[in-house]
């Protein structure tokens, strides 16, 4: 039996849309409204949201959240983040707060390189594709003058090209790894249509250079993976600046726990994927509120964490008797004009709160905001725990929802400090708290 | 010179924050009432959003669009995505129906397996610990069943537990690996709780059982990394189902290209990490729709792709003479209850269109999406090419946004066929054309 299909699902209007997915898959009136209710009142505005991708039928919120406080290079941020997760901008935020207290976050952006392929087959002798390429290398750039000249304006431009065998399981296939400068930008559009250009003319200016065989091109597209493009960031002090941060225990003994945990996710996988989880907390965080794809983002870094063979901790800790550093370094790709940055109303405002940033002090705050998060989860992790921070606040937003007063908010604490919260239990045991207070 | 740091940010109010950014950042009144604009009308509602995460402004608009036509395992999904990328709704709709005119996708959830760790040192020699845990496990896993009783009643709890040595470059250090089942939550509280409630009880429980030697506990936190908790998903067919994919080119040589590509993907880090996030494009969208973590899934999927010690593509083709198929087989873990997903209004919308799945039909969903996604970004890699695509979405978009006619869009896409498209470019050529037209 063929399944049915809805044909034209996308040139439907939205109304259409909700209509189709009531009586399709049985959603309620009241989930209609609801979905309905989150429109934006501005229509202009609302056709900007409705343009951002396909079939779309309303707009999903996520809090837009500030972390104040970041002190980075000698400058201070207030640092846009939009997040799901509970604690990560109240995270970030004590530890911008703690280092700005100290020297601040330091960071130093190493390379700006972007990168693309041109994946081929090369139906000829390598040594005629190699030497013809030398040759061909200068016309080619200068065919490719109409696509760059905008962006070497801005000092951006293809930085350099070479061929490169693509491995011993894959016989005579070939990439051109190209490298690029693209500015402000991702420069996704800009490095894809420029790799575009070249497979169209790779063939032709080869064998105007004397190479006899022909290019067949399999793909071409920038690649995520974008090692040269990185930055480091790092906070430092001597280890009696955390003699106050945990009560009971010396600042010493914080910084060897600190350093211990911190070696564990360099050699354990099944840490290191959860520390460096906790990175990208704040990073995504920061893509998010500025446009950014914190998608690209996320799979250069964890590819970049496993490049050694054993996948890794982005981040390391130096102890030198007292003298502590906490620093991470990792590849972000980001932009601060074109894409998204410009067009989405919020991620704009972003932008603005930051001051305008370059793509280079975007990759700074991200990096920042990475760093000041991983600080943040391992100094719950190794005093209080990590519960017992989530579970507060947890608790607290079950208790204002159920406009507990400050006593009942006393006995539940005391009540659930080692039971498993939940909104039912939370509120059974508060109506038991009523009645018996009634009796 | 002390930087100025603000006190008590969090304790402000909205408007108090919001007066703040503006004095302190410059941030303009039109910003500012840009944000206002973005609060939900309703204000029950928007204390939700307000109280998901901390110092929130407002709320961050992403498109909630929906990609209909998934036929999975027999049944036939319309599945919520939010992502802030275009063409990935559109690339999973496409890809959905190709195949749902086939076989449609299918899965197989090969384990349900969430992970934690508890880090510790042991001050004592190893048989002493190895062989008390063996007598203690039983007292141990006994003392937590108040935490564990009600998970059990929905066919979760502790599954087993272990010692491990920690590693060569951490002398002294071992953890207990446990693991569970965590039915339809995600697990994550459930999980640090017990964890937590084993930190303390370690070494009683070691010493009742006759170790002589304490637990000194670094941390205990649940491990994202769950390679145990992994789906299948797979397309098939014979490589005749191409034939009309792309005219000009048989459907052997597409079948044989696209192979190609995934091949170069399985070999070549640069290429898989873009290949991989074409994958988690689709997978995060509906992630993100039925509020869950992307950022425990991403750290997860990208460390798994890269567990033989080298990064590589998540998705592999198999071309048997005509017979094709496309796998991806990845971790996700997720939840259908708990956490996010009944709190946020749309969420719970979301769960509702898919029509409140369990946690295992969600893995199956979003790794269809991520097998979609990665299918429709192949096929125009091999094809067309992903500018094409890219650029009349972009182009489309803007033509909207200048209210062009038909016929003016019809020169504009003749114009911008090899010219890279910017609003600027469209805007000032479209001006031209419209003022030639007047003379």
């Amino acid at each position: 039996m063929k399944p049915k299909l809805i044909q034209g699902f996308s040139k439907l209007s939205r109304n259409e849309k909700l209509a189709w997915i009531k009586e399709k898959h049985g959603v309620s009136d009241r989930t209609l409204d609801l979905i309905e209710s989150h429109l934006h009142p501005d229509p202009g505005l609302q056709t900007i949201y409705g343009e951002i991708s396909e079939n779309n039928i309303s707009n999903f919120f996520l809090p837009l959240g500030l972390a104040p406080n970041f002190l980075i290079d000698g400058s201070i941020y207030t640092v846009p983040m939009v997040i799901e997760e509970s604690s990560v901008v109240a995270a970030a935020s004590h530890a911008a707060k703690f280092w700005a207290g100290l020297k601040g976050f330091r960071t130093e952006v190493t390379g700006m390189v972007k990168t693309g392929q041109v994946h081929f087959r090369w139906n000829g002798e390598p040594e005629s594709l190699f030497n013809a390429f030398e040759k061909a290398k200068p016309h080619l750039l200068g065919s490719l003058k109409p696509f760059t000249g905008k962006m070497e304006k801005r000092g951006g431009g293809i930085r350099d090209m070479e061929i490169r065998v693509s491995g011993s399981g894959l016989p005579g296939m070939y990439q051109l790894f190209a490298t690029f400068l693209t500015a402000d930008a991702m420069g996704a559009n800009f490095i894809n249509t420029i790799l575009e250009a070249i497979a169209e003319r790779l063939t032709g200016v080869l064998q105007e250079s004397g190479a006899s065989g022909s290019a067949e091109v399999l793909m071409s597209i920038l690649s995520n993976y974008t090692p040269e493009c990185r930055v480091r960031c790092r906070v430092e002090g001597n280890t009696s600046v955390f003699d106050d941060i945990h009560s009971g225990m010396a600042g010493e003994t914080f910084a060897r726990r600190f350093k211990l945990a911190v070696d564990i996710a360099e050699q354990d996988p099944y840490r290191a994927v959860t520390h460096n989880k906790g990175i990208l907390n704040g990073m995504d965080a920061v893509l998010m509120a500025t446009g950014n794809d914190y998608r690209a983002v996320e799979s250069c870094a964890h590819a970049y964490a496993s490049r050694s063979g054993t996948y890794r901790s982005l981040s390391t800790v130096e102890l030198d008797g007292k003298a502590f550093r906490f620093s991470l370094e990792v590849p972000i790709a980001v932009g601060t004009v074109g894409g998204l940055t410009g067009t989405h109303p919020l991620a704009a405002a972003s932008l603005e709160i930051l001051g305008h940033p370059t793509s280079e002090t975007l990759m700074q705050v991200i990096a920042s905001a990475g760093l000041a998060n991983n600080f943040s989860a391992v100094r719950s992790l190794i005093t209080s725990g990590i519960q017992s921070g989530h579970m507060k606040m947890h608790l607290g937003n079950i208790l204002r929802q159920l406009n507990a007063t400050g006593e009942e908010m006393a006995l539940v604490y005391e009540h659930f400090r080692d039971r498993t919260v939940s909104h039912s239990e939370v509120s059974a045991f508060l109506e038991r708290t009523r009645n018996s207070e009634q009796e």
